[in-house]
């Protein structure tokens, strides 16, 4: 039999965990006996374009196995646009380096990329298994239960704002503003309602999925901080005014040519101050959210890593063209299970947060809807703070 | 033998270790025949004024022992400044609630306000025992070696950065500029120098003692960016232009007057963006990097317990006006005492970090400088990220 090597590329923003969905293609690709070498591919699409491939295969065991407590992408990731120009070059390569299997690590816009070339192959009649393995703190994937990533950033998100929730009760001088990423899909600072402990903030969060309503926010704030004098705000960075304008563009595009938000708990701080007179500051652990090894969730790593050896498996078996999807199997008592959803039913699109879930004043989640679903996903249980 | 009550209170900001000072003074103060009962001022100076007090020493053990995971100030800290007019008040509490044992958590500030109380009482003849318990997470107190509380800030400073720059350095499409925290000190910027490693960035660090010069950082940001594409820059909140003026001021003022700094990261990305059209992001952690609990260094949390406890057994045995200390034994073998130096010498000043331990260009530190010094602190060994 001979036996063909495999490639595997990471698109997009890192996660706390994809490096052990890596970890799972590698030691499950070294098991296969259908493949030969595993490549994996510096800076994704670039890293194929320019043949930058690293041999992983034969990387000692223990720097595999320290994949899954390693921070960022271990072989580099990229916003690159895939154009129709790069296909005829990409295939020349996977040709020249006998690659049949590929396997794309990313989030929606990393499908379409995955999807574009699976189609290419298949039209050109080059044999490649092409599997996306889905990847995003977001968690704005369709047609799986949840996205491997976003456990731990949720995760980071709930502690850190329960740590931050006590730090502005103990010292109740003024309103604090958190900026949580999630440029268009809410799950990530719906993540921070987890923080939230009796008598304690975070008091409002606002979600891109609900237009800001800048009057009621002022409104808000200012009865809050009434009462309390330490009041915490969580707003997702993607917020929009009626007009669809983001509330503070970072002024820069991605490779996508999406416009990147940013700022937005800088400009609402000092709103607070210039409209109420009230203090006012703003936190904004943007990427450290991502990155955060302390808060990986033990369940989201391991799943991250079981999409990653499933990958590999799906690939040898014959299939070509689906992305890894997390099923739901039990809501009562999580469980979920691994199966194939096509990847152009996943491609560009996005999920958003249930509008349902969030409250009527849209300042708010509904925890009881929100809480079976996400939970879970944060793994262990949270810290408990006491209170005197 | 008639025994008296003693009173704790926090001053300023928390850090993640002020409550194992805590627990240390409720420990060590329920061992003491002399101490009846422990009381806690709710809200520091304002708790006291208002006569809001806890009762510490009816606390559940499992409460007392929690305090040492337990973010933020549990009972809770303020930002008032001490009048002239609030004394005769205090004092007449003080006589009230037989308080003859008064200790003070705090920084600079606070320390200035415990000098006063212990003046006060010696002038006046009221037999009261003051002793300063020293917290700060800007290190920035004298006659002390360092700050408790500064251990953990500058671990989590140099763990988050050490994550931040995986992900920079994965994923190389722009400068990423992150702030930390100290107005005046820049402490806990250079603790980002501990998350430097091979090949890996933050590659430039900016601390308040040294002027900004802009067009310096812009040479720099745009050289760093051709060779490497990801770069990462640690600016100090509180940097200041040659004219003294800050980057970029919150908008606010605290409790004693002094103009809040914030929001220098984003104004500089925003710089970079328009000066040099490289694209640039920022990230704030701010309050949450005082408030980790996963961040905790070990030697921090252990010495925030001592000096707490400390500050109980110097003023039973009848000291006054001092502030627990802690002096450095051994530089190769971290090793350090506790001692009392006087209030007066400590209210009000600000140990800045040493000129000489920032490099030449003033973007950068010195490691082999600062390490020896600092390292220590920081506790428990860093994480290793492996690199492919």
């Amino acid at each position: 039999m001979k036996k063909y090597n495999m490639l595997v590329a990471h698109g997009g923003g890192p996660t706390a965990v994809i490096n052990s969905s890596l970890q799972g293609v590698i030691e499950e690709a070294m098991k296969q006996n259908e493949i030969n070498n595993i490549y994996g591919a510096r800076f994704g699409i670039e890293g194929i374009l320019a043949e930058n491939f690293i041999n992983l295969g034969t990387l000692p065991a223990q720097k595999i196995s320290a994949l899954g407590t390693t921070p960022s992408s271990a072989i580099g990731s990229c916003r690159r646009k895939l154009t129709d120009s790069d296909l005829p070059l990409i295939f020349d390569i996977f040709r020249r380096n006998d690659i049949r299997y590929f396997l794309y690590n990313g989030g929606n816009d990393s499908m379409d990329s995955c999807d574009k070339i699976s189609r290419i192959a298949e039209e050109s009649g080059y044999e490649l298994n092409v599997i996306g393995i889905p990847k995003t703190i977001d968690n704005d994937l369709e047609l799986t239960d949840h996205s491997p990533g976003y456990g731990s950033a949720a995760r980071y998100i709930a502690v850190s704002l329960m740590e931050l929730a006590c730090d502005v009760e103990s010292l109740p001088i003024h309103v604090c503003i958190a900026e949580v990423m999630g440029r268009n899909a809410g799950w990530l600072a719906a993540a921070a309602s987890f923080a939230v402990t009796p008598g304690r903030g975070p008091h409002l969060i606002y979600l891109p999925e609900r237009v800001f309503n800048q009057s009621e926010f002022l409104e808000d704030v200012q009865q809050l901080y009434r009462e309390k004098k330490g009041v915490l705000v969580v707003v997702s960075e993607g917020l929009r005014d009626s007009s669809g304008k983001l509330i503070c563009d970072s002024g820069i595009s991605d490779g996508f040519g999406h416009r990147v938000p940013g700022g937005t708990a800088q400009t609402l701080s000092k709103l607070v101050i210039e409209e109420l007179g009230i203090p006012s500051r703003s936190e904004k652990p943007g990427l450290l959210g991502r990155a955060s090894i302390a808060h990986q969730s033990a369940i989201d790593r391991r799943e991250a890593y079981e999409v990653g050896s499933f990958a590999v498996k799906s690939a040898v078996k014959g299939h070509s063209g689906y992305m890894v999807s997390l099923e739901r199997l039990d809501m009562d008592e999580y469980k979920c299970t691994l199966k194939l959803v096509p990847l152009d039913k996943v491609a560009n699109k996005e999920k958003k947060f249930p509008l349902e879930w969030i409250n009527k004043r849209g300042n708010g989640i509904i925890k009881e809807e929100f809480e079976p679903y996400a939970l879970p996903l944060l793994g262990q249980p949270l810290p408990e703070y006491v209170s005197l």
